[in-house]
C-alpha cells in the first residue's frame, strides 16, 4: 500500500489541524502545543479553538470546532475530561478526520464509561481517536509537532510508539543529546480507539521511517498486533520494550495504566517469533535504532553463517565485546586464514589475528583506516564492530576520520558499529560518526550489543521471509 | 593494619621516583610518563635515567639508575623487553622498592621465561614488580600519575584495578566525562609478582579508597584473592568485572594474555560468595561505583526486608526501574499504609502512592522536594530512587535542586540514586547531582541497576559478618 492510500495518512500530513483549549497562557498545554505547532514550522492550517479569545499566538481563535469555516483534518483536544465529549462531537459536526486527546481523566483514572462514550461519537461520525491521556505526536517529514514537548527535534528515521507520555516527551529531549533522528513519536496514551497496530500498520508503510521502535505495557488485541508486526518486520526493523518484566513491574503497570501487563513471557516469545526484536532498556532500544536506521541491513543465504569481525587496539575491550555478542547469540567465529594473513601483513608478529583482531596499543589511526578497509572487502565479514581505547598513538577524532575514510573510500555496504572509550575528545569523536550516520557508542558492550541486534534482525527476517515463501 | 605499615605503602606513596627510558622526543612513553609525573604535582624527588641525554624536562637525567645518588622508592621501566633485566639488576643495586615495568614483549607474546628471570632478580634482591606490560598506576592523594594516560584525572574515592592496561587510560579520560573521581587506578599487566590480591589488600586498609573496582581476566592464585577479597569486602564494596563469560570470550582472553580464563561460572560463584560485587559491563560497574562509593552503605538488621522506594514523575519510568530492581533481585514491596498516606496527602487523588510512588506529569519540583524528605524520614524506607523525566512543569535543574535541599534539610541518611531522561538541559542537572556526590544516571533503567549494587552490598556485608561472627 501506498503511505498516500493508508487511513492514516492524513493524520500525520494533514492539511489543516484545530487546537482545542489553545490558550493565551504560556503555562497551559493548550498554549504549549499550539505554539510547538507553529514553531516547528507546519505548513498547513491552523485554527486555535477558544471561546473567551479572539486571537491566540497570532492566529484568530474560533470560539468551537464548529466555528471553523474551512475542513478540519487533526484537531488536538486539551480540555478538562468532562468537556471532552462536547468537543468530540463538535468534531463530528465538522467533520474532524482524526481527534488527538490530550485530557487525562479517562480509565487510567476508572473512569472507563466516559472513555468509551468517546469512542461511539468517534464510530458515530466515522472520525479516529488517538488517546485519550496521550502527551500528543510528532512527525517530522510534515515539519509537525503537536506535543507539550520541546519544539524541535532532531530529524531522522526512528519512529517511536509509546504508551508512556513522559517517554515520548523525555526521547524528545534526548535526540538533541543523543544524536537520534526521528521521523516520527507517537503517544497512544489510553488507545481508546487508534492502537499499536494501527499506527505500526502505517509506519510500515511509511517511506520516512527505517525503524519502529514501541513502548508496550499491554495490548488489546494483541493477534491484530502480531498480525501486523509480521508484515512489516518482514521488511523493517521493529524493536519493542515490553514493561512488567517483573511481577512488581506487572504491578506497577496496572497502577499507570489500569490495565493488567499480562505475562512478559508470552508476549515476548509471541513477538518474537512475528518478527519483533526484544529490547530491555531505553538505553538497549535507542542503540538497537541507531545501529539499524543507520546501517544497510544484511540479507545473508545462511543466517547461521553469519559473520562479526571484531577490531579493536586494546585487547580487554575486544573481550567484553566478544563476551556481550555471544551472551546475545551472535557467535564470533575464527577468522578465516586468508583473511588473517591480510591482517598479519598490517601488523607486528604478537598481535592476534584470530577475531578478535588486535591492532594492539601501538595502532596509529592508519592502521584502522586499513582494518576497516579490509573487513568491508572480504567475503568472509557480514558486520564489523570496531573498538578503540583512547592511547597517546592514535586521537580519538583521526581515527574516527579514518574509520569514515574507509568507509568513504570502500562504501558503507556492511552494518557495522564503533566503541570509543576515553575522554572528552572520544565524545567528539562519537558525534563526528554519528553525524556521519556511523552509530557510536561509550563503551565496548553497547556497540557489541547494538550490532547483535543487526544480526538478529537478519535472522528474524529470514525465518519470516522462509515461513510467508514456504506458506 | 595501617596504611603505613603495609608493604605496599611506598608503591603509593613514594619519596621519589626513576624514570628509566625517559626521553626528550614527546611522542615516547619514557617522556609521556616523567610528563605525567611532574605535571600531576607529585611532590617527591623525580629522577629521569637515560644514557643519552643530561637534562630532561628541565631535571637532571642519571645514565643509570646506579647512578643516582640518594635512595629510589619506584623505578618505572620504558625501555624495550631485552633491557629490561639489565635494569632490573642495577634496580636491586641501588635499593629500589618498587620496579614498575611498562615494557612489553614478555609472557603475553609467549616469553615467559625472560618474565621469570625479571622475578628471580627482584626476589634476589627483594623489591617487587608491578607489571611487565603495564600502563602504569596513578593514585591521586599522592598527586602520582606514572601512566602514559592523560595528565589529569578527576579526584575521588574509587580504586580502579585492571588487566587491561587500555582500560586503565580510557578510564583515566572518563572520569572526566562521567565525573568519576578516583583515588587509584593501577594496570596489573602480566602480573609477573605483584598482582590482584596484593593491591586490594593494600586498597582494602586504604582511607582514600571507599570502593574497589576489578576488570580481571585470570588469577594466578584464586583461593589468595579470595581470601583478601573476603577481608576487605566487609568493609568495604569490591566491584568485579570478570572477563570471558562466553567461550569464545575467554578464548579471545587467552590470545590477550597467553593464559586461559578458566570457567566463568566457577570463578563468579567463587568471588559472590567472598562477597565480590559482579558487574558485566565497564557501564555498569562504574554506575554501581558511584551510587556505592557516594552513598551512606545500609547496614540492616535483616537483610531480607531491604526495602526501595521508588519516586518517579512518570508511570513507564517508575515501571522500568521496578523490572530493573526485581531482576536484580531487589524486590519493590508495596509501601505501608502510613507512608502512602503521607504521600497521598502531598499528591492528587488519581496518583499511585503504592510503589512506585507516582508523582504524575504534574509534578513541580516541590513535590520531588517533598517526596524525598517524606521518603529520608521514613523507617521503613531503607533506600531510595528517584526518577525523573522531561515535563514543562518542572524543570530538571529546577528538580535536581529540590533532591539536594531534600538531602540537605534531611540529611543524605540513606542511599539514593536519580535517573534523569530528557533533553540538554538533563545533562546540566545530572552534572549538578554528581558534583554533590548524588548519584545521577541517564536512564531509569540505570539508576535502578546501580542502586541494586547498593542493596546487594548490604546482603553481602551482612552474609560475610554472620560468617565471621559465627566461626
Amino acid at each position: 500500500m501506498k503511505p498516500e492510500e493508508h487511513p492514516l495518512h492524513r493524520l500525520f500530513n494533514p492539511e489543516s489541524i484545530a487546537v482545542v483549549g489553545a490558550s493565551r497562557n504560556p503555562r497551559k498545554i493548550g498554549h504549549i502545543i499550539l505554539r510547538n505547532i507553529l514553531e516547528a514550522g507546519y505548513r498547513g492550517r491552523v485554527y486555535p479553538v477558544n471561546p473567551n479569545a479572539d486571537r491566540i499566538l497570532g492566529l484568530r481563535a474560533y470560539p468551537r470546532l464548529t466555528d471553523i469555516p474551512e475542513p478540519v483534518d487533526v484537531a488536538i483536544v486539551a480540555v478538562p475530561a468532562e468537556k471532552v465529549l462536547g468537543v468530540a462531537e463538535d468534531a463530528g459536526r465538522r467533520g474532524v478526520g482524526f481527534l488527538v486527546v490530550i485530557s487525562s481523566g479517562f480509565s487510567e483514572v476508572g473512569r472507563r464509561e466516559l472513555e468509551e462514550k468517546l469512542v461511539s461519537i468517534a464510530r458515530r461520525y466515522g472520525f479516529r481517536v488517538l488517546g485519550p491521556n496521550v502527551a500528543g505526536y510528532l512527525y517530522t517529514p510534515a515539519r509537525l509537532n503537536a506535543t507539550f514537548g520541546p519544539p524541535r527535534v532532531l530529524e531522522g528515521n526512528i519512529a517511536f510508539v509509546t504508551q508512556s507520555g513522559a517517554f515520548a516527551i523525555a526521547l524528545m529531549g534526548a535526540t538533541l543529546i543523543e544524536a537520534i533522528g526521528v521521523s516520527a513519536i507517537i503517544s497512544v496514551g489510553n488507545k481508546a480507539d487508534l492502537d499499536e497496530a494501527d499506527l505500526l500498520d502505517y509506519l510500515g508503510v511509511d517511506e520516512h521511517t527505517r525503524v519502529v521502535l514501541h513502548y508496550l505495557e499491554w495490548l488489546r488485541d494483541g493477534r491484530r498486533f502480531l498480525r501486523v508486526l509480521e508484515r512489516v518486520a518482514a521488511s523493517k526493523p521493529v524493536v519493542v520494550i515490553k514493561a512488567g518484566r517483573s511481577g512488581a513491574g506487572a504491578r506497577a503497570a496496572a497502577s499507570h495504566t489500569g490495565r493488567l501487563a499480562g505475562s512478559y513471557r508470552v508476549y515476548v516469545s509471541a513477538l518474537r517469533q512475528s518478527g519483533a526484536l526484544i529490547a530491555k532498556s531505553m538505553e538497549e532500544a535507542f542503540d538497537a535504532a541507531k545501529a539499524l536506521a543507520w546501517n544497510p541491513l544484511p540479507e545473508p543465504e545462511k543466517p547461521e553463517e553469519f559473520n562479526v569481525l571484531v577490531v579493536t587496539n586494546g585487547g580487554g575491550a575486544g573481550i567484553q565485546a566478544v563476551d556481550t555478542l555471544e551472551e546475545r547469540g551472535v557467535r564470533v567465529r575464527e577468522a578465516p586464514e586468508s583473511l588473517r594473513g591480510e591482517y598479519a601483513r598490517l601488523l607486528p608478529p604478537f598481535a592476534s589475528t584470530r577475531n578478535p583482531v588486535d591492532l594492539t596499543g601501538m595502532a596509529p589511526a592508519e592502521w584502522f583506516y586499513e582494518a576497516v578497509r579490509i573487513a568491508l572487502r572480504s567475503d568472509w565479514v557480514d558486520a564489523l564492530l570496531v573498538l578503540y581505547t583512547q592511547t597517546g598513538l592514535s586521537g580519538p577524532v583521526e581515527t574516527a576520520k579514518a574509520i569514515l575514510d574507509a568507509l568513504r573510500d570502500e562504501g558503507h555496504s556492511k552494518p557495522i558499529t564503533v566503541a570509543l572509550l576515553g575522554g572528552p575528545e572520544c565524545l567528539h569523536a562519537a558525534r563526528l560518526l554519528t553525524r556521519n550516520r556511523v552509530p557510536a557508542y561509550p563503551t565496548p558492550e553497547r556497540a557489541a550489543a547494538a550490532l547483535s541486534f543487526v544480526a538478529e534482525y537478519a535472522w528474524r527476517r529470514w525465518y519470516l521471509r522462509e515461513k510467508a515463501g514456504g506458506g
